[in-house]
């Protein structure tokens, strides 16, 4: 995808050959754009622990960058381990990041110690590539659904519903639910996407416009309330969203707020499909509602909020009444029945074990 | 209800007989609490367009003091038909506006001139009393409904969700959703009320939580996201929410997503009840979402935030990514099959023409 016009990842090898890696600073999105240099661990866990990359895909990769730059400098087997540890507390939610770190270590701990730089920055950049490749399948298959949605309707431009940030910036290129869209754009296929706020971190309105903006996507920014009067009137086609966590019955966690869109989905008639990498299938589970635990996080996320100031410089405003409690829940969960089917890198499936086996066979029991 | 523990109505006399009148600035709550003394027609229209006062009874009550205070000087029937013109073009929409300013002009017009401040003053009372006890009527109505859920789920803690600011602070006294909250609350009910922030304007992170604040009423604010899970996980017993015009078969116009909680109470079973005074029901209409025209607003509502600085001073910052477009649309349609029943200040019915006919014969054809 794109920055000001320049085709870019989300993180990148520096040009210089130093080794050094680069990212977008994403805690100063959309208000101001900053590549930051990664040149240690400490840089790299750092990076992730404050969110200056986040997704899963795209903290994956991080950490898998952060093994290669320790392979840089004298170290032992010892110090590649204690590198593994710590990127691994970062974030101890996200499943993406102990996968990255220990398929690191699987290929650098037992190879000859002047191997091991090259050994890890190929692997490093083999796990960015198969995460692009995955993001492209998923916006291939969910390319038809939209070309599906625009023959429904006679022609004409197609509006997608989606919620939070599951787009490039969440993954090394293209992301999940925004990879179909961009898929429709360079098809040529009219299409415009309603952007949900996504209170309470406001993914929506800061990075999930900023990526469309930046690629020319046709967006419109619309608080969490309006969903359900848009489909009442016609106003969307289908619904695409992301997912943490996917259940093998198809049930689907996602970012807080997902469940109500999916509810005037189905009192509305419109498709709400769910796009995910298969990596993000629980298949030990069976009940989300049940076994899935939900993230509370601080409500300061809530009642604090952080934007520009008529200068240009940053500010947080506290906009809820003084002394009032506030709960933040993080994520909600979807059940299968609500989800018109499953966008994977293998196809789409129903949301059902049955779909799902169907795709991955080699989780049939 | 109270402000820093003392009792008072949202806009009352001035207490020196002078024939002011007095509100609390509500574009500066939950910030500060700062009353404004109306003096002349003018401060009393100002105080209505910029939303000093806002709530369709409030501003009906504050338009009659806005005649009243004509009264006080020299004037002619025309300087008060002029008055009444003035007043009605403050807030197009809102219907309680022109009712009040048409019941106050049929009552002084054809006065004697040396009479019409008395009776100006008398009916603009009248008006302000007839509301509270309306409100009242609808909060001892929902109390039963509250002590129904209790009883319910065999006493302990009900848990009420409401959207936007359907309280004291849009009516004289009480409120309509939340009067029943305030029954249940001098009842020694023991009530908790989930309050939806209600993006884009924050009504209920803060004017809600503030009025429940002052009354020591125990409450949680959440993002309009999360009502969906809570109700999943049984944390919710029923919800209550106003509405700004209801049709004669029971559809309910009200605050953007409330239509979305609806949703959610239905698929988890519990209780969606809609507080309104007979007044904002609309005989006419017999389909709420073809018939009822969704305003849409200033899209810098949505992008643009005003809180505290760390300093106290208030601040607005820019939120979205630049150059986005957004949309505000200011209300939605909850079809009546998603309403338990209406609470009004007759009692409660089923959402329905035969629900409402039964309570208000009058308007049987």
């Amino acid at each position: 995808m794109k920055i000001n016009g320049a085709p870019t990842r989300t993180l990148w090898p520096a040009a210089d050959g130093s080794g050094d890696v680069e990212i977008f600073d994403q805690t100063l999105l959309p208000h101001r754009v900053e590549v930051v240099r990664l040149k240690t661990l400490d840089h790299a866990a750092r990076a992730i622990k404050d969110m200056q990359v986040r997704g899963a895909p795209l903290i994956g990769a991080t950490a898998a960058y952060g093994l290669a730059l320790v392979t840089r400098g004298d170290h032992t087997k010892a110090d590649l381990e204690e590198a593994g540890r710590t990127l691994k507390a970062t974030r101890p939610t996200a499943v993406n990041l102990a996968w990255a770190v220990d398929r690191m270590l699987a290929k650098v701990l037992h190879a000859p110690p002047t191997d091991r730089r090259e050994i890890a920055y190929a692997e490093a950049a083999a796990i960015c590539d198969e995460d692009v490749e995955t993001c492209r399948a998923i916006g291939r298959h969910g390319l038809a659904l939209i070309e599906a949605a625009r023959e429904k309707k006679g022609g004409g431009r197609v509006n997608v519903l989606t919620h939070c940030n599951a787009g490039w910036l969440a993954c090394v290129d293209w992301g999940t639910a925004i990879a179909p869209i961009y898929a429709a754009q360079q098809a040529g296929i009219d299409v415009h996407v309603w952007v949900d706020e996504t209170r309470p971190r406001n993914q929506g309105a800061s990075l999930t416009a900023f990526e469309l903006g930046q690629q020319g996507v046709a967006h419109t920014i619309i608080a969490d309330n309006t969903g359900g009067h848009l489909m009442q009137h016609g106003q969307v086609d289908l619904c695409i969203v992301g997912t943490d966590r996917t259940t093998r019955t198809g049930d689907v966690a996602n970012k807080i707020g997902t469940y109500l869109k999916a509810l005037a989905a189905q009192d509305n008639g419109v498709p709400f499909y769910v796009a995910l990498p298969g990596s993000t299938i629980d298949w030990t589970l069976t009940d989300g509602i049940a076994q899935i635990p939900i993230e509370q996080r601080d409500p300061t996320e809530l009642t604090r909020i952080t934007g520009r100031l008529p200068d240009g410089s940053l500010a947080a405003v506290d906009i809820a009444a003084p002394g009032s409690p506030a709960a933040n829940y993080g994520f909600d969960v979807t059940p299968a029945r609500l989800v018109t089917g499953l966008i994977t890198e293998r196809g789409v499936c129903a949301a059902s074990e049955a779909g799902l086996v169907g795709l991955y066979p080699e989780r049939g029991r």
